[in-house]
């Protein structure tokens, strides 16, 4: 099985046009099928403040009225993903942004979590591993941004890490896929206010450990459930960190 | 040959729920490979406004700061596309949303032109022909926005009548192409006060004593010159009007 590398980025790399330059330079030149899946959440917080749209986060997730949808699709599907797309082309990297809607990659359905209301926010059903396949055989990098639709015409806000975790098992069957979660940090830290307690390698009790622990918490909570879904569902390896450190990793 | 339908819609029908709604419906019941060009300028100047950032038109063609480019790449690839390909997929049509930077389906330099300045406003140098032709073949109906690349890593911005001309042009080899720019007017109108003062068919030798004359004027011009273009370059039919009269016509 060829192994494909599916990086996820978020977070700060996004609004640093030098470091994201650097790490799609860095992921441009791996040999082999790959795929992006992005976020480029604070950009959409920023541009909510500036439309004087309130902003509202539960945990990590954000609540989506119809306004902050238009953002997002704005923001990700707009200027992130071409961003993306455009410098990855500059580096002879044929790159396709995609969202869920295109080619009806990622179906998902609006959230329903009791009390909350998360609005037009989408978790996933289904992805569309053939048409995915199809991409990666012809030597395209399929860069995906955190928009999902349901099927009926309504556009979905749905997590980047979730959409990276549902691609990666999706692929697995047909890639050995090494997963990297990507954010400015160096790894998942003990402690968040010391950059350097980050953890080199944790299992699944461990985690449960510090989650209870209340070292882990906040954001790190869905996108660990996801590193952890994604390797009890044949994705062959899961690195969560900053960049530089994953993609040098052999 | 085959005959393909593409369709560019622009003005009011975009920011109109129920008559975009509408539009595509029709146009994906219409039988045989087809391709949809999108523009968004006016939900692009409100975003704008919301903004402060000024707007400036030079003959019908946006002027583009660094700020208004990300305003466009927003609109255009972001909001206007993902919401025409969603509900373009409720209608089981398997879209694909795409800019000129995807696939490098259009490569453009930024515009010279003497002492004004467009900002980043691309004007096309080449169509990734081979790339539509395989989607085309595979049964995907591509949606491209108004936004091209230089292929540094640079977006541009180009009007919405050009690409489809652009693309009308270097898809006629391959296909009959039928060539459809929609807007809310029945179509190019003699008296623009008078909805009914529509032409039914125009030469060029009359278009250019219309002009001369200052009854065909402002953003009419460079939509006529892209029309005579197309013709002038084998594309079959060439429609400008409402999309009610023309996706009816045969």
């Amino acid at each position: 099985m060829k192994t494909l590398h599916l990086i996820k980025i978020g977070g700060q790399l996004i609004e640093e046009e030098k470091a994201l330059s650097e790490l799609l330079k860095h992921f441009a030149a791996l040999d082999g099928p790959k795929l992006i899946v992005h976020g480029g959440g604070r950009r959409a917080t920023q541009l909510c403040q500036q439309l004087n749209i309130p902003s509202q986060m539960i945990e990590g997730r954000r609540v989506t009225d119809a306004a902050t949808l238009e953002v997002v699709a704005m923001v990700y599907a707009g200027l992130v993903n071409k961003t993306i797309v455009s410098q990855l082309q500059a580096q002879q990297c044929n790159a396709l942004g995609l969202s869920g809607a295109d080619l009806n990659l990622l179906r998902a359905h609006k959230r329903e979590a009791g009390t909350l209301d998360y609005g037009f926010a989408g978790d996933i059903d289904e992805v569309n591993a053939v048409a995915l396949c199809q991409l990666l055989q012809s030597g395209i990098l399929p860069v995906c941004c955190a928009i999902t639709h349901d099927g009926q015409g309504q556009l979905l806000n749905t997590n980047a890490d979730s959409i990276a975790t549902a691609l990666a098992k999706a692929l697995a069957p047909f890639y050995q896929v090494r997963l990297f979660y990507c954010f400015e940090h160096r790894g998942v830290l003990k402690d968040v206010k010391d950059p350097d307690s980050h953890i080199a390698q944790l299992s699944k009790e461990r985690y449960q450990q510090y989650r209870q622990g209340g070292q882990i918490a906040g954001g790190m909570i869905p996108k660990l459930d996801n590193a952890f879904d994604a390797l009890e569902n044949q994705v062959a390896e899961v690195y969560i960190g900053h960049p530089q450190s994953l993609l040098t990793s052999d």
